[in-house]
């Protein structure tokens, strides 16, 4: 069994470490909260006073922070995972953070001595819990496989993208169509509303067309009944939207359809439905349409 | 078995006929040009020689075409459809069509003493063939109880939508989408080509994802090698768009995704790419970011 | 002074004749209602019974109608305008409907033996009153040449565009950008809002930027009061924007503003704001915003 | 007459400064490019070694740089403006900037005893040269009212808009107008010249209507003949547009025709038009719909 640290334990990060007590390692934790760890810490695992002190304590170090800015906090500084890393340590990110800061991080990574991967995990905490989610994982390819096992332990889906920042970047572009099916969906289902189909039917018809992705067939019955908590909610979904467009001025690829939803994600947020699962682009589309209260 | 007429035997309705007598159904077709039908008749089909002549021999009389202007043409004036429609006789119409036109013309079949039942049918032929094309009907439910049989003989998976035009609806809803999904999929692969990853490994991890729409899992290939013969040409998907549109605008509902698409789709036009099939989409966006010849 | 006949006597043309007649020409006229028509007679318009009675009463006869069922309700039929025209006569069609429609019935008209002008006008009252009206005209150069006085009565600046429909066509290419024009501004101007400037300072420094069109120097002011009468209402705007498209997709030219523009026009409507001079855009971004009520 | 300071004598800021010397004042300025500036020396303007050294030297600093990253490069540090500010100082920031940026600065600035004003100065080169360029400024009104004579020999319409970047704003807000009016634009002239119009005959239709704002008037026969060199090309052009973005995230302001050109401009990026003036949106346009080589 592995030795390894793990910084950021949220509502995602802290579900992963759970899963890789399970399977048996040994894993030090640190979260700027440490309240919010102490079930992880109930349930065997260590405590590391900083990310550099989580880095030198182990061999593997991951990170799962909320975004660039969280990444740089415990990357970089006296206290960071950068300071605590050594020849032959490996880091890996699973954050959804900007491929372009990835890959700057992993080339100070390199500098250490040490080597990066990226294996981005974002959406609902449900898949992992089944442990039917699908990982991604960009870097070297023989790095990669040594990890792969622990990296089964969280998602038995393991695959081996490409280079540095590649499993970020497909991450992102992958993402971008989850808001894009998300509202064309809508359009379907007010179409069908307005016209006369009771909305249970068009959903059932939906979800049982050629346009039924995984994304659809598990977010389309929220336009019936949202979630009391959101899965992904707006700001997180329009985070991964805005890596998705700050990638296409980056590389000169016009995004007609994400630049689109991203306004209408914008729309969620003058509404104050920010905090509710994205699902809620339904309801700004019915307010323009003037259905519903 | 049942006396059944078809009406419009292009390369949907020939291949739907072919199934009907497959099934040991009696077929009556009609078709502008009679030499393409030719293998249907050796295979068993009757010819009826005007529309009226097909709907006046059978009990059953079906409809395929290709928009409302040949739906009008095949079943208005004096060798249309309607002339020769009479009390409990039941007309299908299989075309995909304006819900607006179709509801017209059902008040005209009620006005014989017949009945109609919509049940478009559109996209790849494949599925056809294989037998795993789902077919939404609309219409009166005993009717569409009465004809279940027959139309489980063309798809297995046959649905009650509700009543008229609510099919022809549906099948509107969902085609939008077909557009949005691949045009942001071909964002997402646009992106990753230009950062650097194969387009082959884009492709097959978005394939994976929870993105992969059945309809994304079949075209999403086609941005690695086009179909020599479209599945469906920017032609037919624009046609579903543009119905998509005109409903939007007779409902109030504002369709953004849909809108946006529809542009590109006409941008695949101007660059005289209309008989490649949709995914060509991608091409087109791929001249605006520079990639390719 | 000429021989003029008028049919279409709505807010807009009931003020062309009234500029006809303070010009000291004959004028014939016809509308649906006889009743609104009465203020034009009192200033000494002749009644003429049909659009028909009309055109055969007078040398030169105009059109101002809706759109183009109307054109057709007035020009087609047994008591329409084709059917009182003959050889060496004058038809002036002052609506904005179709270009192509339009070709149509200059072909008709042509087989009578008399020419058709096109010469759409629409936006403001107030321009048109104020007598600074730029009309646009399409057809023969030499007929335009013969009618340039009578139409200077109507608006000064009268320009010949070019062939049969050209002006229709012009029309409809400059009417996209008001409501384009209109949805940017008010993108401008709520952003300046939600930053803390006063909107009135907003309006005011835009009105004096380099994207102050004479629209947007008149239309602007729309956001701080909407007028009691809407001067170019939603529906009106989008029925402009809609030929717009029409043409777009028959041309083969993508239209991305137009396109995007019209969902919100469509927005309007679904929120019940389609008798509102088309300002209201502005409101329906507002609400997206969560500014105001 | 005043001692002024200059940093950052690009395009635009060298001939600002030489309207500053034309008008009589003494200008001591700062370059990273010393050789750009000897044209200026030459007549008359004061070198400066390094920013610090300007604001050491003179009463009222300006700056004019490129981007958020260049403003910070020039004021902050040890050669940096803001360490050669002191009390009754003033500084006034001409660069199109991000206003979240500009206020941070201004506290820093007033933190020194100094007072920071924004005059955001940004198009072309000729409306400046011709002395009709219009400057608005944001920051502390009595402030402004003592350096109003000097913005005076600048432009002669200098414009108070309200408090610190408020004039920063306004610019954005202003600026995302210029793209969509010009794409707008573009789709009327494609329309007409698909449809038989001359491009000539259809620019000056629109030249001519109530669309032409002062910017369409100069940048539309720029789709007639491109000039040879860009008075504000795509690159700076969409540096507005993303500004303008930024605010719309930051402020919940849906931007959907500033989203929708945006991708334009990418495509002008992707088809390796980027130093081309933006006006060159007409022939991205024209390239989809199959318009021109």
């Amino acid at each position: 069994m592995a030795n390894l640290g793990f910084v950021g334990l949220g509502v995602m990060g802290s579900r992963v470490v759970k899963r890789l007590l399970d399977a048996g390692h040994s894993v030090t934790g640190y979260n700027r909260t440490k309240a919010k760890a102490q079930w992880l810490l109930d349930a065997g695992m260590k405590w590391g006073e900083s990310p550099r002190a989580v880095a030198e304590a182990v061999d593997i170090v991951f990170t799962m922070v909320t975004n660039t800015a969280a990444l740089h906090a415990v990357t970089l500084g006296e206290d960071g995972i950068l300071a605590g890393l050594s020849r032959g340590k490996i880091y890996i990110d699973m954050s959804t953070v900007s491929p372009a800061a990835g890959r700057e991080l992993a080339a100070q990574v390199a500098a250490k001595g040490a080597a990066m991967l990226d294996a981005p995990v974002s959406g609902s905490v449900v898949t992992l819990e089944q442990g039917t989610r699908w990982i991604m994982v960009g870097g070297d390819e023989a790095l990669f496989e040594k990890v792969k096992p622990i990296l089964q332990n969280i998602g038995p889906k393991v695959n081996y993208v490409g280079g540095n920042e590649h499993a970020a970047l497909m991450k992102v572009a992958t993402n971008l169509s989850l808001a894009v099916q998300m509202l064309a969906f809508s359009e379907g289902v007010l179409l069908a509303e307005k016209f006369g189909i009771a909305r249970e039917k068009a959903v059932e018809v939906l979800l049982n067309s050629v346009i039924a992705s995984p994304m659809v067939k598990y977010r389309g019955p929220f336009v019936l009944k949202m979630p009391e908590e959101a899965w992904f909610d707006v700001n997180m979904m329009q985070k991964d939207v805005l890596l998705a467009l700050e990638m296409g001025r980056q590389l000169d690829v016009p995004l007609p359809m994400t630049a689109t939803v991203n306004e209408w994600l914008t729309a969620a947020r003058g509404m104050g439905l920010e905090d509710k699962d994205f699902a809620v682009l339904f309801q700004v589309l019915a307010r323009m349409a003037g259905v519903g209260k």
